[in-house]
């Protein structure tokens, strides 16, 4: 069946989820395939078959005869040293027509779109395809079927979770702000009143912090099905990592190449929003859109468009569905960063004197309306309750109960290195870069680095004195802290004080 | 200026136009830019510095405090073992939010082109950048105007070639058509009447040959600036490959991406073709767009569109431009790769009885036009006296002497490897997938095995008998033999018999 052979080496290149092809310019395949082209071949274990982009050695890391892979392509041709694999050309790509279709305009149907999916999550499309598909829906509108017809394609292609329960509730915040991190309070509060509220979040891409990363900090994240069922039929809810569970695998993989374009279409954005909640068994979900500056929605009227258009798709899908729209000028609580988030939570939840004040208030609005969305407490009526059951501890006592159920309950560190960043002139604080404070708790090494992040110590309206700490910043080692700092070299305008 | 350093050693990764930057999952730079993000950063010489994407290595490939850079980015900073490199955060690039103003189709202007352009030839769009930019330019179809404006900032951004000549003329083929070789002859033809015509030609990308690999077989193709000019200033002519001369360097980038997408559009296209014509300093351009099922334009509408908004642009650019429209359905001459098309060529030039006949009219009638469009010919008349330059001998013994000129004149030879393609069944041909037998060609080693390609022995109306050969394949080695008959295992629909 196969007419060629090589040896395997692993490099241990990661490549991160395009899978990469490493063979030597003398070997004939590349010089079949072509040095010009940005080509991508078939690789195949003999059982299991990838597509594969090709990079060229020139050098002595591979022998002649032998083929590597990068580290993606491992987890699925588990293949060792010195073991076969066979290259061979990659046959055209059927759903690169209907790609090509949308990119001049057309309309795709369910069908189509459901092949591309498929193509996505087989692992065919390189980044430059992702690309194309994710531009051409930016910049070709999609109609509201569209966007329906994309989302069940997305829950087609992954798993779907039955609870067996009619009221299974969830939240979805549209990201953006730095430190909001109401998820773990919000679900302590709904499942202490008998709400279903099976959580799987993710981890950051390129935020410092996503809610998967701060709750490692207190307990453990990386549960499998079996294990989050048990979870969630004790408590009534987990705050998980949702990245074993295979809901719209093609999400995570469209999701990567949106943020390195920096775009975040309307269709891409409800596809992905909504067709993870449905796939995860919801059955009533609130969506959260911060509008801000800096915020990923910018203006009053994207957000109530970006609402209606939500409101319509989840109704298709079958979702009941609500859209509340909150202030995201500036970070919520003080910490950002999973070790100083999850200590804010835990002030929140303990209901500490010094707890921040937005993250609770955010934290009761939301669950409050869940509250009604789901018919625990009557219209208006939800906050109160939400506000009662947290400072009466009964949250907390929830929160450590799910914890617990999850396999460890932790106190968070505190980072050995900091720095404070000192205000160079008195004044009231104006405006706040959400983006850019972001970038200098990422740059200090979160969240792969748990400890590492900031304290924002000066909010909107803050009277600043000469001299008085803005933020702190924190890191795990020397290097990172500098490597932080070198950013802040170059941007001084993180804070407007006038 | 830097705060972190690294000490480089070459791996020797090939990656083609996008530089890579390879460290250690434990470097501190790789946790503070993080994992999970398609991460890019700078990467500093302490003179140049270059973009490079983040690949990680988790293996002993690098050890602790190494970095390595993929091939493309030794060219531009000339690092040696051993020697430091500094690594440092990527700051925005401002192009890419005119980028995203083209996603949501905004109408560029000339100078937002010119920035995201300049940023192109400078390294700093990541493949899935160019992909965006390309889809969006495709998908919000630009007007005449942007074609212009991305045309002249295409130009502005290589090298223009001032020949001190009015009548400085070149021809285009809307490319698909595998064989299509008329340009040494349309050259040998109209600089021995006394024509300016200095061929920058491109090697193939995707195709089995271009028209510098084909030459390559016979002459030297690699001239510097000045060796060209020394050429052209003695036979009027060259017939060299463009690829040192960074005529619009961007579409050098541009074209790769438009072709692993397989998409062509129309405002890309254009300014791609015209940009280059513009730097290589001509006057008078022939535009040449062949119509076929398997060729790039494939209807008469689209021709005539495409024709109609070249002309205007290339008005706008100072071009006389001139577009005919061809038959495209089937292969021209009967070679495919480098060897093969020269030696039909040679044949055609030499007036051989074997000489096939289509690509002699060919390029007896794209040579005709250009002496007519020049003026070297009267209306209608163009067509006879290139007949009679080439029938006297007098374009072969011109195609000599430019070869001379340019360093050699060598004999193509035959491959040593070969397989006869046979009918299995008789009748007529009906129907040839250009596209197919292109790929056999190139899976089979060519350009880069020059003498690897194929023959075509049946063109449309051929009356075929059972067991008649339809091609043959030819192969430099047994394993690109191999590789190319494996594609005809999937493949047995190449040519329609009825």
């Amino acid at each position: 069946m196969f007419r060629n052979s090589l040896v395997f080496r692993r490099l241990g290149i990661d490549t991160q989820h395009e899978h990469f092809v490493y063979m030597r310019e003398d070997c004939h395949i590349c010089k079949s395939e072509g040095f010009e082209a940005l080509t991508r071949i078939q690789v195949s274990d003999g059982r299991e078959t990838i597509t594969a982009s090709l990079n060229i050695i020139r050098s002595e890391i591979l022998l002649p005869g032998e083929i590597s892979l990068s580290e993606s392509a491992l987890k699925i041709l588990k293949v060792e040293d010195g073991q076969k694999l066979y290259p061979s050309h990659l046959h055209s790509i059927n759903s690169f027509g209907h790609l090509r279709a949308k990119i001049y305009g057309n309309k795709l149907s369910e069908a189509q779109f459901h092949e591309i999916i498929k193509d996505i999550v087989a692992g065919k499309y390189s980044n430059i395809h992702l690309s194309a598909f994710i531009t051409a829906c930016a910049a070709n509108n999609l109609t509201t079927e569209e966007i329906s017809d994309l989302s069940k394609a997305m829950i087609k292609t992954g798993h779907v979770i039955d609870w067996h329960s009619e009221n299974v509730v969830d939240k979805h915040c549209i990201g953006g702000l730095p430190g909001n991190r109401t998820t773990p309070i919000v679900i302590s509060i709904v499942t202490s009143l008998g709400l279903r509220m099976p959580k799987t979040s993710s981890r950051a891409i390129t935020s410092p912090a996503g809610t998967a990363d701060t709750m490692e900090v207190i307990t453990e994240v990386n549960l499998s099905a079996d294990e989050i069922k048990r979870v969630v039929n004790k408590e009534g809810g987990c705050i998980v990592w949702g990245g074993t569970s295979q809901l719209s695998p093609a999400d995570d993989l469209l999701i990567r190449v949106e943020k390195a374009l920096d775009i975040d279409s309307e269709g891409q954005l409800i596809a992905s929003v909504l067709s993870k909640k449905v796939a995860a068994g919801s059955s009533h979900v609130l969506i959260d859109i911060p509008i801000g500056e800096t915020a990923k929605v910018r203006s009053k009227e994207a957000a109530i468009h970006l609402s209606s258009k939500m409101m319509e798709v989840g109704s298709i899908l079958g979702l009941k569905t609500k859209v509340i729209i909150t202030d995201g000028s500036q970070p919520v609580g003080r910490g950002i960063g999973p070790a100083l988030e999850a200590r804010d939570i835990l002030a929140v939840l303990r209901n500490q004197e010094d707890a921040p004040k937005d993250l609770k208030e955010r934290a009761l609005k939301l669950a409050g309306e869940l509250l009604e969305l789901a018919s625990v407490a009557a219209f208006g009526g939800g906050y109160q309750l939400a506000k009662k059951v947290l400072e009466e501890g009964k949250a907390y006592r929830k929160f450590k109960a799910i914890c617990e159920a999850q396999g460890a309950f932790r106190e968070p560190e505190t980072a050995p290195y900091s720095k404070e960043i000192k205000a160079l002139s008195p004044g009231t604080v104006q405006d706040i870069d959400n983006r850019k404070l972001a970038k200098i708790a990422k740059l200090a090494g979160a969240p792969s680095s748990p400890l590492a992040g900031l304290d924002f110590l000066a909010p909107i309206g803050s009277q600043i004195k000469r001299g008085q700490t803005l933020f702190t910043v924190y890191a795990e080692s020397q290097g990172e802290l500098e490597y932080a700092l070198e950013y802040l070299d170059y941007h001084s305008n993180i804070l407007t004080i006038n």
